[in-house]
């Protein structure tokens, strides 16, 4: 990879002047006033692709918003390497906050970044992470050394959900055949420590909706009579933990991948902090499940979390009333071997039981995902760690995120292929925020890691 | 009270247009459009009490709406009666479901009216119930009959809380010495079935604020290992009732007053169908404090009632996140013996001892008071008891309502004086609502009533 790395030095500056035109394109998804950016900017990847030599570059309609395929097949005996990344970006709002406007790409200084680093929307969500690998095909293919097959899938709707893709990966199985997915839409643990996530959490999202009396009743009138939805909704999502804070839902639990003793070791081997973890977020203490440390409660055990709730009065003053209905919104984390079409069930079922006279509840089922995980002993995982290795001079951590990827739930059941997450980015990168930015140590980073990634994911194959 | 009686039969229409023409007098308190329209309802209703022979009729300013006051003492050695009122009256939203315009009063029949009733806002709340005690007295006052003294306390304020009047109360108490209040603000159990309210519940309001993480926090990253301010607020509100719907703070009972197996007997002796009574508010089933009736459970028995609550992500599909905060508000009816101030206390401390490690909570105290409590023993309810058996030819039954009507408090504290609720309305009068009505024989029957109480509450004190 001697030539590439050559290649990838020599176009720095071209490299950033590409990718600085791609992000003054405002290809924000969520919002319909901006389809004809979302297209431009689908255009602009697929024309630079094509331009640096990939076969096929085509811009896919789909019910949404399109996608970008391309790829270089050098030998169908070699691996494939399935390359996932996006073209759209959040919104922008408060415009007000941002510093230099978020589609006129700016290098200023940070502390973090004393070396400069890109502002922009979407510099590290996903444009400036996704260029790194179309510069890395460029540097290998245009010096002769790209050591196996790559196909790109670039999407256009990661921010709204993915929708589409789910409909086009099941419809082009085996044009999008591969051994393994690389995606760079992640962060290391920090800029001196790199990780390569190995474990996400999967997901399933509820809303229960408590009904009462036909209307809202006085509270004089009826109070102590009859079953308030609000309260009955507090009392339900209450039992729904124990004092450990275990979950109640009878099976929740039992397909729980246990993690082994080493495993839990090496999980809690990650150098963590728990007074400036609180301090970062304010709080006076944590309370998670008994029994596992914050980085098992966060990665390796389910959880159970009202992300909203509302029902009755909540205007100034008080309005003495028996609500008629309380609503709330609940996500569950799930962690391998769960299933959320069953948690979905027991849930359904466990809700029913626990239903108080005088209500009745209605669940309705929101997205749901598996959890991923990789094997730190694949090939794929060693070629990613030994490429971290190669560029910076230490192993990367194997860091499990609490967090959920639905697409990577995605290619593994339909394409069969593990997806390794080599992200770049830093969770101070302010991405959906304002000001968002990427650090230019770490774009040319990326650029120089994902060579030796393509290297050693074809010398470990053997 | 023969002349009396005469007298109100032969000026039946005289008071009936009387009336209409302060119905049309649209005084909304709500409303600062209307308060030159307030102001003319008041100056009305002095002129009137004046123009019958009222004495020191006036209209007196507050910091709020005035108060008119008026008075005729025959006797100081003879008992006094403080008639209270209001002639502010609610808003009129929404217009168009009213059948006719609100301030254009009309009579039509009913089902329950078919000699008809008066159709517009204010007829049987309050300007309708209020005008029957000034029919009444210039029915005693011009015939001579007139058998003790008597005050009137008219307030523009009782829509909007009443504010002014608390202030009014407590710098007036000499003006306003009585022996007994007498209001007829509230309802009848049924057209052909009177009674006397005996019992009111009081009310503590409080808003309680659940505060987690200084922002909200990403669930899949933080989820598992922190307190959500949203489940930790479902938990304490749950804790706050056990299994028979008892409430939990500790001393919150120790004042409640225990009702002899004789009250409780007489309390239970009403008509009630409970089929009936689930149907009317469409629910499966009723869920009060065990080992009470529902009578007692919404009479005699304090309650614990989210009125609204709320936090995080309300609106479509899903944010995955642990919210920052969350918000409950919560009334609690007060039965006699219950003290607002310390139950406000008990409540507060806790709060405190339940509230889980990782979030703070902050409990907002509101309006309080007092439960109401007549011994149908007392003269002031012999006395009405009396009055309604000779013009309804059966005994009243002395029901408790579940409600609060915090102005009976105030008498009772400032001016030592016991409040008679002799209301000639129905629950079905549509009161605060579209097509607000009030039946021309309630009417006609409440002034009927009224003579009867004074003579008998003079005749049973000596």
């Amino acid at each position: 990879m001697k030539k590439t790395q050559i290649y990838a030095q020599e176009h720095k500056q071209v490299f950033l002047d590409e990718l600085f035109a791609w992000l003054k394109i405002p290809s924000i998804s969520a919002d319909a006033a901006y389809k004809k950016d979302v297209l431009h900017a689908a255009e602009f990847i697929k024309n630079k692709l094509q331009s640096v030599g990939a076969d096929k570059a085509q811009v896919i309609a789909t019910a949404g918003n399109p996608v970008v395929y391309a790829e270089k097949i050098i030998n169908p005996a070699l691996p494939t390497i399935l390359v996932y990344g996006h073209y759209d970006v959040q919104p922008v709002v408060p415009l007000e906050l941002w510093e230099s406007p978020p589609f006129e790409p700016t290098i200023r200084k940070t502390d973090i970044h004393p070396e400069g680093a890109i502002f922009a929307r979407g510099a590290t969500d996903d444009k400036g992470q996704t260029f790194m690998h179309v510069a890395a095909f460029e540097a290998m293919h245009q010096t002769g050394e790209l050591p196996c097959n790559v196909k790109f899938l670039l999407e256009g709707e990661e921010e709204v959900g993915s929708e589409s893709l789910g409909t086009f990966v099941q419809n082009n199985q085996d044009l999008l055949k591969a051994d393994v997915v690389l995606i760079s839409d992640s962060s290391m643990m920090g800029k001196n420590e790199p990780s390569v996530c190995v474990g996400l959490r999967g997901i399933l999202a509820v809303e229960i909706t408590v009904k009462g009396a036909k209307r809202d009743l006085h509270s004089g009138f009826f109070g102590g009579a009859v079953t308030n939805p609000l309260n009955a909704l507090c009392e339900m999502v209450a039992s729904l933990k124990d004092e450990n804070q275990k979950i109640t839902i009878p099976g929740f639990y039992d397909q729980v991948h246990i993690y082994s003793d080493a495993e839990r070791a090496e999980i809690n081997a990650l150098p963590f902090d728990a007074e400036e973890y609180k301090k970062s977020i304010g709080v006076n203490g944590l309370r998670g499940e008994k029994g596992y440390s914050v980085f098992e409660q966060t990665a390796t055990r389910p959880t159970l979390d009202l992300n909203g709730i509302w029902g009755g009065y909540q205007g100034e003053g008080s309005k003495t009333i028996i609500p008629s209905e309380a609503h709330a919104k609940i996500t569950m984390r799930l962690v391998p071997g769960q299933d959320p079409h069953t948690i979905a069930e027991l849930f359904q079922k466990h809700i029913k039981q626990i239903t108080p006279l005088g209500v009745s509840v209605e669940v309705k089922l929101g997205h749901g995902g598996t959890a991923y995980f990789m094997d730190t002993q694949s090939v794929a995982y060693q070629a990613a760690s030994a490429a971290v290795e190669k560029t910076f001079g230490m192993k990367p951590y194997a860091k499990r995120d609490g967090g959920s990827i639905p697409i990577t739930s995605l290619f593994e059941s339909v394409l069969h292929c593990k997806s390794v997450l080599l992200g770049f980015g830093l969770e101070s990168d302010a991405l959906h925020a304002p000001n968002e930015h990427y650090g230019l140590s770490n774009f040319y980073k990326g650029i120089e890691t994902i060579p030796y990634f393509y290297d050693f994911f074809v010398k470990l194959q053997k």
